[in-house]
């Protein structure tokens, strides 16, 4: 089944040829954002967060109003017609007929894919569940090239939980397509980053090391990237409570570091950084959060600029068989056709790319 | 009592004269919506939304801001000034200081003319309970023009809960303003429409025809409107489960249809509409959301050119009789004052047109 | 500890000259407002609302909008970053880096001045709990300006719970400033006005009287600041409604005022102000509301334009004291360093202003 349009569904989808140019425009925008203020006069972006993230939504909100556009949308999905039982299609299909763009916030994963099936516009991936965040990946990339100069050559640290992060699971992925990239994995056993993922990593011709202590990586490190903890993922509090600290970078962790680290977070922060460091001039991730909005701002331009009809399933229903996967698209909304794809002999889902078993 | 303006509360308070002309200029949006881009440059609409109604809020807001207007407003009445217990006149009068146009969606019946009572600006009724929706039947009419060329000379089909719909009543009293239309009335008989819908369509010199059965009747349609059919309103779920296949358009149904049936629907359908209908070329409902935006482009341009006093209540409160009608606004807001008209010697609250017993 | 910018936390933080010039653009941009619909173009204004308030977060949308600038924002802490856990430094940091101007209501006394701790933009306090509220002073202010034509030289009465409203004691605190002022404080001994409020008026120069009768004291009165009284503050609901008549501002009270008096009200009002009242010339309340767009235009364009750092806590932690005020930012946002200004040899809070015991 094929989109008219070149959406932003998953980051991979795409040549990286692709992302350079959105960077490259994203730079350009950061060295002068108020040369872009008229850009997209006259166009609506729709921003549908069916999950609630301020942070993600007043991030492409700004984006759309510092190029001239204009914006609507929903953060609540109780006060939409979600409540009345509306199917994603037809919520898809109907807002798309009153924006010129979507972005697409949704806790099922495929869902900005199962949107993209109806939807008579482009369609961003604002967060599909756990699954892909695909502006979020474009925005490190972003703050990288601007704060480091480079995307390739460096000895990038990712700490904390690793296994459910889908920031730190597209992150390597990207960052993988780069020369000369080395990840060191910072995380329990427990938290480690799941094989798959470095599976690719290892695919694309660079390499992984996994270690168990932040504080004996970090002198190594030329970019160190911060993620939360959540407390449930631990078998206990006692646990968490005595692991929590090896994964939270402060003052003194941070004096055995390089003097141009980059510490980078996707936010909001807990405690995993303590508050010291935020003064210190190698922590970058409130500036990471600004460049976010340059890098949607191209994001944008260059999507409403460059569309053409693209493939979003391959189609193959095999005989019926179902994606197992509990948050996948597929569970909540009934009438999509299964589709898979074959990835060594296994069915893959085409909406949540898990394999079945 | 006077309003200062000209507010659209109920679409019949119009002549057809205005209706034609609001519905040509939608017809002209249609045609070249980038033509009238400026058109409310510098203006504001707020959307006080009472009760969500998420599709029909992004409707207006998409319509003000293509006309290079802005937008303010609220959808959830317990984070708005409402929770501290302010009363609807209060919030008509401040709001109505802010904007240039007020949109009102409410859950009582009535509720856009007691606005309009105090209101610094015009108001258009997006909808007060279960009585009417004017824009919506706007829609429908713009959405017939586009694609049958014509609101009169049809055979209509109205397929559903016919009792409780509003927006099948509004219809109804609007088409039957047109010549030679016939209604074939498409419910169970608990769901038949109402009495007094079907005395309007006869005094206003149309037919109507009352069958239980939508495959019988498609054929001879030149248009029929689908409307969702609640489960609530069966006398038990099993009736429910044997009677929704009825009244449900489905690809075989559609197969005895006529080859130019205009589909509509208002939205959001639940299951009253099989998915596989979304295909053909006769469903015209996505379209219709889209005209949507067009009429409501047409209604705003319109609405704040032509502005003279007008009219809202007779003023007679009939020796203190108060309106017995639980969903009616003077219920709620008891500083109303009572005001009815004389009907076959029958009072009729000027609010909600509920007659009295 | 500084801001790089002027912020408006405190009106009282500013001179009398700067309030002086707000109010003259006021009166400029009210008198014209269409002269000035360019001003802000381009410009985005955050509005952080972290307790809802409808009508303030429209008044100033309203004003920017008229302003030609764009807004964010949300209204709601329960679909926000806020829900997973942020800091209030963290939200402020990355949405000043979205906005060239932030606009906050908290619960929580000085949160507003927290904020611009770490903020990237000026801000403008819409609100902090029971503390602060510096654009409804310069709204009373504004008013006055417009219908009495001056701010000075008037018999100011101010009625109902003057113990616990900030919006009281903001314009006693401002309306002291000017020459010639007399306070006539109208309420129940349990609900007068807070000693430490009276202390300011006496040591401006002004003089005020208090009485618990609106009825004795309507006649020579100026202008009338009507205030909520609720339920609660009441020993029993027996005391309260023998008593909520007495300062209940009706027609007959209204029978023994001045011809050019003057009432306001910061609105929602309950029942202190009988609605009879409304048509009556003198009702200057919902004036108030519409005059208060026209300040936060001007505070907008004063603001963006006029910017230089200042000084937001002197930083004297007094040997680890804590401020004891359970309402306190400091209380919920616990990393932020405690500081106290000295003030008759008693530390007082720079946050919410409170004085150690």
């Amino acid at each position: 089944m094929y989109s008219k349009f070149t959406n932003l569904i998953d980051l991979n989808d795409m040549p990286v040829n692709w992302w350079n140019e959105v960077l490259e425009l994203g730079l350009k925008i950061a060295g002068n954002p108020q040369a872009y203020s008229d850009e997209c006069r006259g166009k609506i972006m729709a921003t549908l967060f069916y999950e609630p993230s301020t942070r993600t939504q007043m991030s492409f909100q700004a984006a759309m109003l510092r190029l001239g556009g204009t914006i609507i949308g929903f953060d609540n999905p109780e006060t939409s017609s979600v409540a009345k039982g509306e199917c994603l299609k037809d919520t898809a299909k109907v807002v798309s007929s009153y924006a010129d763009i979507l972005v697409m916030r949704h806790n099922y994963e495929g869902s900005a894919k199962a949107a993209a099936l109806t939807a008579d516009c482009p369609i961003i991936n604002a967060g599909d569940g756990g699954h892909l965040h695909p502006t979020q990946t474009l925005t490190d990339m972003l703050t990288l090239l601007k704060v480091k100069g480079r995307t390739g050559n460096l000895t990038i640290g990712l700490c904390g939980d690793l296994k459910n992060g889908r920031t730190v699971h597209s992150l390597c992925k990207a960052l993988s397509c780069f020369k000369n990239n080395k990840f060191i994995l910072i995380s329990t056993k427990e938290l480690s980053l799941p094989g798959y993922v470095k599976d690719i990593i290892t695919a694309n011709g660079c390499r992984y090391e996994e270690v168990i202590n932040l504080e004996d990586a970090i002198g190594g490190l030329d970019m160190i990237y911060m993620t939360r903890i959540q407390k449930e993922r631990f078998e206990s509090e006692d646990v968490y409570l005595r692991q929590k600290n090896i994964f939270c970078l402060d003052k003194d962790k941070l004096n055995k570091a390089k003097d141009d680290l980059c510490i980078l977070h996707p936010l909001p922060r807990v405690d995993e950084i303590a508050y010291d460091v935020d003064g210190d001039p190698r922590a970058m991730y409130f500036k990471q959060a600004e460049y976010g909005v340059y890098v949607r701002m191209a994001l944008i331009i260059h999507m409403l600029k460059n569309q053409k009809p693209t493939k979003l399933l391959l189609g193959l229903d095999n005989n019926g068989i179902k994606c197992e996967n509990p948050r996948c698209i597929t569970k909540l909304e009934k009438y999509l056709p299964g589709s898979f794809r074959m990835n060594g002999g296994i069915p893959e889902c085409e909406y949540c790319d898990e394999r079945l078993k």
